[in-house]
Order: structure tokens, then C-alpha cells, then sequence
């Protein structure tokens, strides 16, 4: 007989686990894997503009290496850092040397690794809003008091972070995707990466540079990394959207001793990345003639696809819906101007075959109620426009 | 000019940082990777006995099918947990339904985030003394109080955990590698499996069943795992040690909540694992001719190496030291009688090369100060015969 019952029989899960909503991401990944549903709401990269056959010829190679299936060391094989640590000195314009480089499981690994590095319960985090779901998850999980600073067509509004600083917010660190915002699409201007470097520099914090998109551009890159601006930026990034999203390759450069605790944290959390599909991702990366020329070609399937969806909608919608414009990345946000609420429709849109992300998923301080991401990426244009129809078809459904 | 400047230039680290030591995993990792040292150190499976032909082909199959580069379901792919499901409900002897399975990065990252969803700060965790490093590692990280329990040829002395129950130990679980123990090598007893699990249900306690190398038996099944006597327990097995590291797929199973608890934390620490590896390793398991044959293959050579690791310990060194009987895995743990410091030792031997771990990285409230772990797994015979010459003429000039 149980000693104490009601201690026995309880759970007992950490205070952390408390602060978790139920899983948004899982939800969106469910929606997407009906097939009589048309998916804009997840965030997968075109399973056809994926290098298959590039990855069978790198798997074999790597395959004749004894070493591709023995453990590896927890900050990464040694020459995917370089190729990383080379790519990575070229956007920020100085040497990154592979030291302050660390390979994660895709940057979501990076990003939760930091958070654990960096974070206390009750920290103050700076995010944006809307933000990306995966950060939001993790910073909550981190216990951390969650401070959003709105966006607008320049990326995060630097001036209101300012203000709020000097009204005595103190992060420990701020979180921005500053190319082709995931979920707004939008891109942190030239001057605003210069502010908020500037802010961190003066008030102390860290920034997390969030970059997973930033190849993705249509007709011209980004500005320059944030990390260009001050030391104090922790830069991600990603082979998930470039290469392929199973290899689970993401990277975290900046200041070395940052670097040392993260590789300290993962060896527990994971001991090593897997050196086969290390070996493979340094392989693609460093054929920089190939990985040119298939960027190109996602760039360009990409831009087609946004502006195939950005057609469809305004044929459909006309000025029932405004979005931002689309430069790169993989999503367009757009918000109903008269005001139907996206969460509501949501139910009726997956009825109909077709699904999105309501605003509220992205939501911190506001619920975005009329705001919806969808992912431009995953489907060609005609079923994109299939999509908008049935999309419009709910629309007038739900009215 | 920074607002604070004391501020701005600290490092800022969480209070998590503090309580973890330098690294003993990559010190360990580091060691084997000069060429000139045989390393008994690292706890590398047999490289040329990893079947890299067979992955081969499964690499190429899986990725004749396009979701072998795409995202996948965060709690592992449906096939895998199938097959880890089916081989579980045979080893506890009841049906595991793949809902109760969660494949991980590694079984290492199930400990981890399991610990992440049942640990607060200053939670009580039971240990083994000596343990498994990345256990310590990670319950450290969880700013757990760690309680060690000592071991002796059946395992962890469950009547010493007990008497330590009725004086008022509370703890909120219990870490055991029941199976050929990393690093003592020994195997818990069935009676103390089910008095462990009894202590489980009266205290309410988790165990968490760690078992990677349950399958590396050299004369009999260990016994039937502490997961047939109680619900209260979460197990974790993994592929690194059968099929190969790099896959770097585990698996946890258990009671079906805290599997939904730690798929939810996993979402947010990296999405989800690779689609290529776990497609592969479903291919392996699930091929069970293949694997018999493949593992009765694996268990001939490593009893043999482990043989003749011991009879050259026993000509070399006679009484000078003391070891227990190996009857799987990949650990031997040896004590020199006449007090020799191991930790001292290491240098003189890196430096005749040869390494091992010595007791004191295992060591919770004892250092193990005369104790070494050697790993018999690696290398074969003549190159073990090698090794513990090398360690013999260390001991020697040491002296």
C-alpha cells in the first residue's frame, strides 16, 4: 500500500512544465498530414526542390568513411564548422573561426541550448509580436517573463524597445528573425539592426540573431547580419530550409565562451550530432558551385510561388484582406480587413481542404484575431490557387 | 560608452552554468582521438563491427522515398515506434503501445529532458555510485541533489536505499543502468529489480531504467528489466550501441503522459529527429533475421575481447589488482590493491600511451581513487594485450 497515495499517484512534473502550452507546433505538423487537406500552415520546404539524389551521392561517400557512423564530437565535425565558419565570415565581413562555431540539431536545438545557458526563471526576454511559436515555446519553458515588441513593415519596431528600456526593462536577451520574418515575412531594415546592436551594446543584453530564411531571398539579400553591428549577437542558422530539413543540421556562432557553455549543455542533452548526416551536409556546403546553383533554383521557385499566392489571394480577396509584401523567406501574413476572426474560420477553412496558422498561434501581449501566416513554400502554383479558392469558398461560409 | 559596465561585460549565465563541471564527457572524447594513445577510455563501439554495408543500403532505400529528408512527427517516425514497440513488449512482457514510445536524439536526450520535465531545482535524484557520468551530468544541470546509492556485484544495494527511504529520503526518482553497468559492469539482480520497484510504488518515485547495452550479453539474457514490476518506470534503450552511434536514435517508453510531457519539451529543445536515420534504423530493427544474426555476431567478439582483456590484466598485474567478472557491455572496472592514485596514474599513462577513466570521474561522494574503467569493446585482443602492457609499464615507473 502506497505510503502516500495522493503523492504516488500524482505526476509530479517540474514547475517548467506548467508554463507549456499544449503543443502548437505538433498541431500545426497534424494539420498537414492529412492528404485531402491543401497545408498552408506548415512550415515544410518543397519536398521536391529537396537535393534527394545530391544527398544519396554525399551518403554513399560518407559511407565509405568508417567515421560517418561513429560517435562524433559534441560541437560538430571539424570540417562542417569550417565550411560553416567560411560561409559565416563572408555575411559578417571579419574571420569567424571554428571555435566560436557550434553544429546543433537544427538552430531549434541551438536556440534551446541558449535559453538554458543564458535564462533563469524570471529572466525578461524580449520577442517579437507576433513571434515565432518554437522561440515562444522555448522561452517559456525557460520560465522567462516574456516582454513582446511589435513589428511592422521594418521588422521589429527598435524605437519601442528603446523606449521601453529607458522605462527600465532589462533583458538578459532579445530574440529576433530579422530575414523574412517567420511569421510577418518582413526584414529587419539596415538601421534597425544598427539600433538595436547599438542597444545591446549599451544596455547589456544578448541578441539572438535567428536566421534560418536569410538564403531565401527573391531579388536582392538581406542587409547584413545583425552580428555585423556588435559581439554581443548570438547569429543562427540552418541547413533545414537550403539543404534538407532531415539532415537536422543548425549552427550557432559567437562569443567563444557562450559557445563552450552551449557544447557544455549539449554533451548532456545529447552527447553529439549524428556524423553521418555531418558528413553529408559538409559535402553539399562546401560544392559551393552545386549549392549556388540549387539556391538559385529555390530562390526562384520560391519567388514564383509567393507571387502565384500573393495573385491568387488579391483575385480572390481583393481588399477583404491587406498582407506585406513577400521578398523571400517561406510565408506571407496577411490580416482580414473586415475583421473575421482566423481562429473561428480556422475549423471551417480545414472542412473546406485548406489550412493555416491563425495569428493567435504567434500571439504574446495580442491574439493577432484577424491575421493568419500561410507558407507559400510547400505546394506549386496551382495548388497554391487551390488553395485561396477554398480558402475564399470558408470565407463565405463563415460569414 | 555601456551603461553598466560590469553589467555588459559579464557573461550573463544562468545559475545552471555554475553547477556543471568542466566537460568530463569531451576530456573522455578527446583521449581517443590521438592516434598514437590506445584508448580505453572512450566507450566507442567496435567501429569495423558497425554494419556500414547494411546502413548502406538502408540509407539508399530511405531516400528513394521522399519523406526521408523531410520534417518529421516530433515523438520519431510512426514505423520506428512501431518496431521499438514490438521489441519492448517482448523484453517486459506485456503489449507497449507505440503511443508509450518517444524515439529521441540518443537515449542520452531522453534522460535529458526527462529530467527536464520531472526535476525542479534542489529535487532529490537517487544515483549510483559510481554512475554513468552523463547521468550525473544531466541531473546536475537540473540543479538536482543527487543521493548516491553504492553498487556491489548485483547492482545498486537496494537494501541500503531502502534503509535510507525510512529515515526520511524523498527522492523524485531513481537513475539506474540495470544492464552491464557504465562504469562497473555489473548487472542488477532480479530480486533487487522487483525490490526496486517496490520501493517505486510504496515512495512514489520514478526509476528511470537506463539500458543501452542490455543486448551486448555474452553467456545469458540479463535478467527481466525492472520495467515488468512497476508502472513507475520510465525505460530508455537506444540503437548506438547495435546498430551504429551516428544514427543516434533511442527510445524511451513508459507511462504514457510523461511520454506526452516529454514529446512536448522535445518540440521545443529540437522539433524533431532525422527522417533519414530513423528510416534507416527502422529498416535495421525491424529486419530481425538480420539483427539476430548481426548481434550474436557483435556479443562473440566483444565477450572475446572482453576475455582477453581480462587474462592479460590477470598476467600483467596478478593481484596487484582486483576486477569484477564481465558477463556483457563493453566496461571492465578494475581496483589496484596496493592504492595506486588512478587519477595520478593517467598522466604518466596517456604519456606511455595508453588511457582509461579513472574512478574519480564516476564518483558522486566517493573519488573511486584506485579504481579505473577499461573499455574492452573498441579494439581487438592484440591491441587490448598492447594496452595493458602499456598501462603495466606505466605502473611501474609510477610507482
Amino acid at each position: 500500500m502506497p505510503l502516500d497515495s495522493s503523492f504516488a499517484s500524482s505526476l509530479q512534473l517540474s514547475s517548467r512544465m506548467a508554463g507549456l502550452r499544449s503543443s502548437a507546433i505538433r498541431d500545426l505538423l497534424t494539420l498537414t498530414a492529412r492528404p485531402d487537406v491543401i497545408s498552408l500552415a506548415g512550415g515544410l520546404p518543397a519536398t521536391e526542390l529537396v537535393p534527394r539524389e545530391r544527398i544519396t551521392q554525399a551518403a554513399q561517400r560518407a559511407l565509405a568513411d568508417p567515421r560517418s557512423v561513429q560517435y562524433g564530437e559534441t560541437s560538430g565535425w571539424a570540417p562542417l564548422r569550417e565550411v560553416v565558419a567560411a560561409r559565416e565570415s563572408v555575411k559578417v565581413g571579419r574571420r569567424i573561426d571554428p571555435a566560436e562555431v557550434v553544429v546543433t540539431h537544427g538552430s531549434q536545438q541551438a536556440l534551446s541550448l541558449l535559453a538554458q545557458v543564458l535564462l533563469d526563471p524570471g529572466d525578461t526576454v524580449v520577442v517579437e509580436e507576433p513571434g515565432y511559436t518554437g522561440a515562444l515555446q522555448v522561452f517559456r519553458a525557460a520560465q522567462a517573463a516574456l516582454a513582446p515588441v511589435a513589428l511592422d513593415s521594418d521588422g521589429m519596431d527598435t524605437d519601442a524597445l528603446e523606449r521601453a528600456l529607458r522605462e527600465g526593462l532589462r533583458p538578459k536577451l532579445v530574440h529576433t528573425v530579422s530575414n523574412f520574418h517567420n511569421p510577418r515575412g518582413v526584414v529587419l531594415s539596415a538601421s534597425r539592426r544598427a539600433h538595436l546592436a547599438n542597444l545591446a551594446d549599451r544596455y547589456g543584453f544578448w541578441i539572438v540573431e535567428d536566421d534560418p530564411y536569410g538564403e531565401l531571398w527573391f531579388d536582392a539579400p538581406a542587409p547584413a547580419p545583425v552580428a555585423v553591428h556588435s559581439d554581443r549577437v548570438l547569429r543562427l542558422s540552418s541547413g533545414s530550409k537550403t539543404l534538407a530539413p532531415a539532415l537536422r543540421i543548425g549552427w550557432l556562432h559567437g562569443d567563444r565562451r557562450v559557445c563552450e557553455a552551449v557544447e557544455l549543455l549539449k554533451q548532456g542533452a545529447d552527447l553529439c550530432g549524428s556524423s553521418l548526416t555531418q558528413q553529408i551536409a559538409t559535402e553539399l556546403l562546401d560544392d559551393t558551385a552545386w549549392l549556388d546553383a540549387h539556391l538559385a533554383t529555390v530562390r526562384g521557385a520560391y519567388a514564383a510561388r509567393a507571387g502565384a499566392l500573393v495573385d491568387a489571394l488579391d483575385a480572390a480577396f481583393g481588399d477583404r484582406i491587406s498582407h506585406t509584401t513577400v521578398h523571400g523567406g517561406m510565408f506571407c501574413w496577411i490580416d482580414f480587413t473586415g475583421g473575421v476572426d482566423t481562429t473561428a474560420l480556422l475549423e471551417t477553412a480545414v472542412g473546406r481542404g485548406v489550412a493555416y496558422v491563425p495569428g493567435s498561434a504567434f500571439g504574446v501581449a495580442s491574439t493577432h484575431p484577424h491575421a493568419a501566416r500561410l507558407c507559400f513554400a510547400t505546394y506549386d502554383a496551382a495548388v497554391l490557387a487551390e488553395g485561396v479558392e477554398r480558402l475564399r469558398a470558408a470565407y463565405e461560409a463563415h460569414r
